[in-house]
């Protein structure tokens, strides 16, 4: 597989054309952001790992039935992946409140939601990705009502399998995003990257009480270096699929 | 009906106990607000007009089998409604982009939607009535997901209906707000006002392409009084009443 031209660069990663035009080439970088960008830093050894643990857990989601468009890693920091139409909606689940939810709604950061909350932004810097709802997505044109009832669908069975494979390694997934696109024969798929930049994971082996952070909220709140938590999470998902017996590709 | 002690103080209208425990009293107020209240006005003739105007309004909504809170119009200023249990919600119904969410996701005013969108925020002065979504409804316990469906099927009823009796007296229903709460015995009911402080209403006599507001648009974007325009509305909501022979109680 050959990379050609670069055609996105997003804050945590690159994507590149390939000779193959149904294939892209994903570049993770050591940028941290938060705040919309503006907070910004480059730590080392992100990359690597943000690239690693994605992998995992795209491997062992599909594993459980969850396809994506994750085909295989190639080499520390990068990854191919099927090229794919996107739908600019950011596409979030909240299992706890917790971040700009607790926020917004006056609720203690920890209080456990009667149900998990599906919650849409629609991608846009310059509008600063505005909550939307259903109807919005729809009478806007973003997706379709059937298209929406799919990533919908999608999204919370996302949450369920994900929410299954932390609570195996004593973490609990609080809440994350998730992007969705379509491939060129029209097959919606889960697709972007599995994070810690991009989830909420609080580590349960501590049982004080006390929320140990394991993700980006530690670069986002200067709680500490994000490496260690990082190393931890993907050493614990890596033990999760030998014991599994779940292929990473 | 004898008159008792108030129980709330919105910005445009007062609440009081009445003798019949299931029965509340309803003042209009002159008050008009804007921005959360930033900006603040006593303008003469409005609460009258506004009483008049939604008086009519849920008269010929019952005629069209949408029930609502109100029982009777008392004198120029007053009703009589029944005593609900209110959802803490703005539910709100837009048909053409406008105000809020075209500036929110970066659509022209005037813009025709694809379908109308409902809206929620949860009413709360302090959090700024935050935008909610359905699952956020039902997760933060605000309404179950039996009652939310029926709200949500009454506000597109509502919206169904007001935009016939609109499109009659020549006038756009851009969007609007209402309010909806439960009886003492847990009918979910149609409550609040519907006015032109809590519609735009855009005349169609002019078919120059230019927007004439009949709303409380004037008052927001200083574009001039608001009197003329409450006093067009509601003579033209009469005339219909009148037409299609509704009793206005």
């Amino acid at each position: 597989m050959e990379k050609l031209e670069k055609l996105y660069e997003g804050k945590a990663k690159k994507m590149y054309a390939t000779d193959d035009p149904e294939v892209l080439w994903v570049e993770y970088s050591n940028q941290a952001t938060a705040f919309n960008g503006e907070k910004k830093e480059q730590i080392a050894g992100k990359g690597q790992l943000n690239n690693r643990i994605t992998t995992v857990l795209f491997d062992l989601l599909k594993a459980r039935g969850v396809e994506s468009h994750f085909i295989k890693q190639i080499n520390e920091t990068d990854q191919l992946v099927r090229k794919m139409t996107m739908f600019p909606l950011e596409i979030i689940m909240r299992n706890v409140a917790a971040g700009s939810f607790a926020k917004r709604y006056g609720v203690e950061e920890g209080t456990e939601l009667k149900k998990p909350i599906l919650e849409f932004c629609l991608k846009s810097d310059d509008l600063g990705d505005p909550f939307i709802n259903d109807d919005g997505i729809i009478a806007l044109g973003i997706a379709t009502e059937e298209e929406l009832a799919e990533i919908s669908r999608q999204a919370r069975e996302v949450n369920k399998q994900l929410s299954d494979i932390f609570s195996k390694i004593d973490v609990k997934l609080v809440d994350f995003k998730i992007e969705e696109g379509k491939t060129s024969d029209g097959t919606i798929l889960l697709a972007d990257e599995i994070t810690p930049d991009t989830c909420r994971l609080w580590d349960q082996k501590d049982h004080s009480g006390k929320v140990e952070h394991l993700d980006k909220d530690l670069f986002r709140r200067g709680l500490g270096s994000i490496i260690p938590a990082y190393e931890e999470i993907d050493s614990r998902l890596e033990a999760l699929a030998k014991a599994e017996g779940v292929e990473i590709k």
